[in-house]
């Protein structure tokens, strides 16, 4: 149904929050991330019980009629780059001017928004990307009417495919119910993919363990270090949901329907769970540090030890031949007959004396 | 009454928490875990004051009747791999399709959802192997209705069994209250298990605390880590149960008669005792990773103390013995009668010293 | 009055909580400690504002009437160990089961429970032992009735032995007032008792504090670590203390009279006074062992110091040394007439080159 | 319109709060900080739907007539060390003596004061000072009354030049409304140069990270050091704006119409950001103290490998060459034929050995 | 007016909190600190808009008539160590028993408790001696009643002077209202002490911080360790007020008229704004701990390049000249016209490559 481009590497995140040209009036939309498709997508699922159409449409005035349909209407705008016509449709579905510069503000941390006739959300999308093993973050924003439910991404992905899917094929619920439990569906396709990140990042991070057991060098510094930012980006990511969660479940608005509350409350859970998950990973992260310079420590012990011993054994031999290596004219041990055997005997003794006592301090 | 299989080593609960197929539709339950069970085995207790029967059920129909008695049905479920009964069971017994979802999948959080003529509680069992020195992590999933409590868990134990002699030996008040009483003994069976894994774990750590200051070897390292890690895991299971009590005390559900709000407060106060202990033990913990690093510095001291030594004194000695081993044809002390005498006490002469010196500075 | 047996070591009181038997049926009271005293002793004082008696009890049924009787009555029972009759008397006195099963449960969490017509609190005593500069932990139960004072301790002490004298010789109005004073008056001689014991803690760190400067040797991480310990013991006791006495000033139970409350408030701001030390010291103490790896930094840089300077010195000088050593048939050094004062000086300027080098660094 | 002098360095804001005479009557002005505007200026904007007019103030009874006016009159006073007008002013416009003290202290915390008809709101600004990344710190205050603003700045800055440009070219609805939307304005400008400061730093804090891996000196030491400081300094900026921005919104004052509310929300949020930002950077600063302490011990076991591996190697060697240097007479290897030889291999393969045993301990 | 004696050390506050005789009846007054002052020494002023009246009392009776004037006044008690004429004072004005034995029992923690008719203020003075660079910590109680105000402080101070003198020459408003007003300008006067303290140990901050990078000597542990201290008294001691002053904004009491909170909730502010700096001043201190960890390890690595550089070029050429320091027979080299030269080039040259090394890897 959708050209799905190759994915490009995302740049990361930058935690910097607004690079909004200070002073300008509110409301005024400033694209803020890398433009990452070459031109906005419109796609629109309308359903009901009994159809569901889906169309590509060219213009955003063709998304305009969709508002006064009495059937569930799925708008989905990908490429935030472009922002005249994300205005005009929002002003369109009316929209406050605040929140249609928040959509095309791509650092925004996820909230919620009560506004009257609509509910407006940002989430952070964690897409992971199998094969290079790490994952970029995305905003997505949506916006909760009456019959309608708009969606806007940066690029094409395909997080809401399953979704789009279950629409399509009319399975579950999905088609019977409102557009409450689309947006349900949605933001539970979004979580559900942190849990995937999770896993991938709690993998590396059981290997890592066992790696800082067995082999304790400096690189592993660099992994401990990539592995805490990138929770930390999570943490972000994450952490404000539950706060939006309970501000959705507590809120008594229309929009949202008593049978769709329960559905809410899952996510709500998940987001705690995955909560739970980024602090225990981050708690076993900030421990592999510890455990890291501990490897040093060792290392450094080991190393010492080597030295010392050698030295230990060496030094006082080296002395021992030193003095009979002297010129004195009078050094009555030099003409013994058997004092170099003699010496050589006494270096063996103070050598085995040296080993004796590293080893009983167990040092090797 | 039960065959008891072997415990089987249960794999370690792995961090991440969801393995949902992302999009799926909510409600559709999918088994998370291991199979550890070859096939689903059911058991009901069904008893008021005056009788008690015990039932192996070959069926998971069988069970249906039970929600229709008078008596207090006690439906235990164990084997979670196998979706298809549970759902059914569920279904009849109407749960809700996200309820049963999270009934097989086994990495939930701990945590209380009521519903309309039930309460579902999940719980962490900690089932401590004896001869092992290690525990297992296995949730279990309660569901109390007005006459019957479902409970579902992973694979066969031991933990409920003081509660079904309880109940077949009428001991206590269990055979002439409610359902309600049984959840309490049921979850006050799971929790007092917390304390064998807890007490455990503290005789493991009181271990270490005396070993790290007789052996500072670099495995205590090892040691702490995987304290470390278990009492995450622990911490994880206790931590969530607090708020599964406070809301069970605070809310006013009629499922849960006043006489045994006492006893739920027990538990909770048990909750927090086991919680007061992780984080002691937690906190002892990571005091024992500083004594280990403040362990190796000192161990480094001892090492660079020895080398330090040894080179101080025969350093300078060798330099003594070197001088004169120069091949000079005018060096008179060679000539000296007594210089190699002179220059031998010489040499005891700086040993002694340095020797003084470093006793001075206590460094032996 | 009483027998005062000569105070045993106590068993330094173990992490973990309980050692119930899990699966017994709630109730059921199981002495969890050591039997510290060889039989249960049980004390009765009942006075009013005219009169005074006080009597040993052979049989605890010596107790029951005091129930009835319009005097304030403290029972005080000690010995934990036998619990058959400290059942009876609970029983007798109205006790519910679990509050019984505390009693004899001595490892109990500070904890206040309100029932029908009676308080119970649990307390625990930090007894200073004088001369061995340690303490021991005891659990006291209290149970607040409308005419009497039941009191529970593990074995003999004399913490109650000053509010026992205010009663006997009417110090202060005592006498004059009902048993919610008793109770504060024994509330109050507990919290004194850990003034004492935070007190001579306090003393340690100072110590402490001064010896790490002085003498940076590696047996004071044995007494932070020790201290460290013994505080979160301290902590376990004093923390829940404050909950437990908020809960006494906010609930409106008619045990506890208007006049008695400013003199609860007055415990509250004790127990806040010591938390306050607490907290103080273990910041103290944590601090301590940074202080401590400091110090073993700075050692280790003390020791590579002299190393360096004598490695530095020497090592070229043999050098130098071992050239005019060698054999060489043509070096013509060897034949100067001053060859030799001549390598001796270059030596002594080099040393003293070096000696200069280290003083400009400031190594000594 | 206004000269703008060049930016002098402002001085580091002191952390200590205030040098008030201890013991003044309270609501005595004293000026705090440094003279940095020769003299105070005095700007007003009085502008409504269909004019603005711009004048420069001889005089601060000037401003009087202003308070008057039913159009809405932003009056900028800049240059806080002439306390005098300041006061008189403030009495005109019928301030609060201790918030006219609070306006010429320029140590105070960000926070808000309800009063009758006007509400009192203290920020820090962060100026950033392009190519000398730096920034200054800098107190506002603002007044809003029910038709005016007063502001007062420290010295002379363009953060509000935006906003008089929306005015004088009645961009947006800023003239189509009252003096609460200018106030909104005006602190957006503020918080947006919190944005500019932050993204900064967070440039910053990313250049050090890749530096502290590339090049671990100890320069790099004092960067995370001032880092730290200066992000101590943003966060006591920015952190309390949040109470003042709840505050706002909280209290139902007539002063905020309904229509501006959602606009201050979007500040909240903006200083919900800014906050996030902080303690992610606060984070990230704090692992890089960690990651530079793990390169110095990376940095050790360089320098002693090295150490190591020479000594090892050429210790032992120089031994054996010291026993062929004695001078025994009887020492038959000093004659064999290839004694000299042999003892050359000897030594190749003494040393070969080390090399590989470090070869194989990967030290090299 | 007053004496003023010569500042006496104060000694450094204990940490630990009553010494108390435990089980002493309440409200039994036991001063705990050091006898400062020979005799306690009572101050009155009694004062309305028209006139002033300031006596120094002989006998504490004749401070009693000011209990019943319709002026305010304000009975200055200094000297606490001797307990009965306080004991007479505090019967007479109504005071509860337990306030009278907290008044003189200087451990206390800054609290506010209200009595029927009067309030309770425990407060921490913070003197800085100038020319000593430190600071002494004393209790201060103030009691607040209809008409007057008690003080007690522990010895002669300044602190209160300038509001004596406001009082004198009737400065401000102070001489036209209550007694609630005067309370607010001794707590001012307080509290403006705390940022004398917290400025010098600012700047002491500040100066340790330079120090810390220019030389990293082991001294400054020791003063880190100081500062560390003092802050933890200061934290103590300012900490507890915030929650003094809300409670004092928070209550209804009659006793605190409405024109006066405004200038308590200025109380608060700064308190608030002191914590602040407390905690900035912590964060910063502990942070000087790492930077002095890391400067001792910068050191180490110092002093092991040195060692390393001058044992890795030295020893091998030890070596060398050890080869030909042999007396082996056969040695060709020996023998060769420029062998000894050959083998000083040889040396010079192994000197060079290794000193190129090290500058490679910059080690110099």
């Amino acid at each position: 149904m959708e050209e799905r481009p190759e994915l490009q590497p995302l740049t990361e995140e930058p935690l910097s929050g607004t690079s909004k040209q200070p002073g300008l009036p509110p409301g005024t939309p400033v694209f803020t991330g890398e433009a990452l498709e070459e031109r906005v997508s419109i796609t629109v699922m309308d359903y009901d019980a009994t159809r569901c159409d889906v169309k590509h449409l060219a213009r955003v005035e063709d998304a305009f009629p969709y508002r006064e349909t009495s059937t569930v209407s799925w708008i989905n705008v990908v490429g935030l780059h472009d922002v005249e016509p994300i205005q005009r449709l929002g002003e369109h579905f009316g929209l406050h001017s605040l929140v249609i510069e928040d959509i095309v503000h791509t650092t925004q941390r996820p909230k919620l928004e009560l506004y009257d006739g609509y509910i407006y959300i940002v989430m952070k999308m964690l897409l992971y990307r199998h094969g290079e093993d790490t994952f970029d973050i995305e905003q997505v924003s949506m916006v909760l009417g009456e019959n309608f439910v708009l969606t806007f991404q940066e690029r094409q992905g395909d997080i809401f495919d399953p979704v789009r899917n279950r629409i399509k094929n009319s399975v579950g619920r999905i088609r019977k119910v409102g557009p409450d439990y689309l947006l349900y569906a949605l933001m539970d396709s979004v979580v559900d993919n942190y849990f995937i990140v999770l896993e991938a990042k709690s993998d590396k991070v059981e290997d890592l363990d066992e790696r800082l057991l067995e082999d304790p060098g400096p690189e592993n510094l660099n992994i401990i270090r990539a592995l805490k930012r990138r929770m930390l980006l999570v943490k972000r990511a994450v952490w404000p949901l539950r706060d939006v969660m309970a501000a959705l479940l507590r809120d008594e608005t229309p929009l949202v329907h008593e049978g769709t509350r329960v559905f809410l409350r899952d996510i709500y859970d998940h987001t705690v769970q995955a909560i739970d998950m980024v602090e225990t990973l981050r708690e076993m992260i900030s421990g592999m540090m510890d455990l890291h310079l501990s490897s040093l420590s060792n290392r450094m012990n080991e190393i010492m030890k080597v030295l010392t011993i050698i030295a230990a054994i060496f030094i006082p031999l080296t002395f021992i031949a030193g003095i009979y290596g002297m010129n004195f004219e009078h050094m009555p041990e030099l003409r013994f007959r058997y004092g170099y055997y003699g010496v050589l005997g006494v270096m063996a003794v103070a050598a085995l004396a040296m080993l004796i006592y590293f080893r009983r301090k167990k040092w090797f």
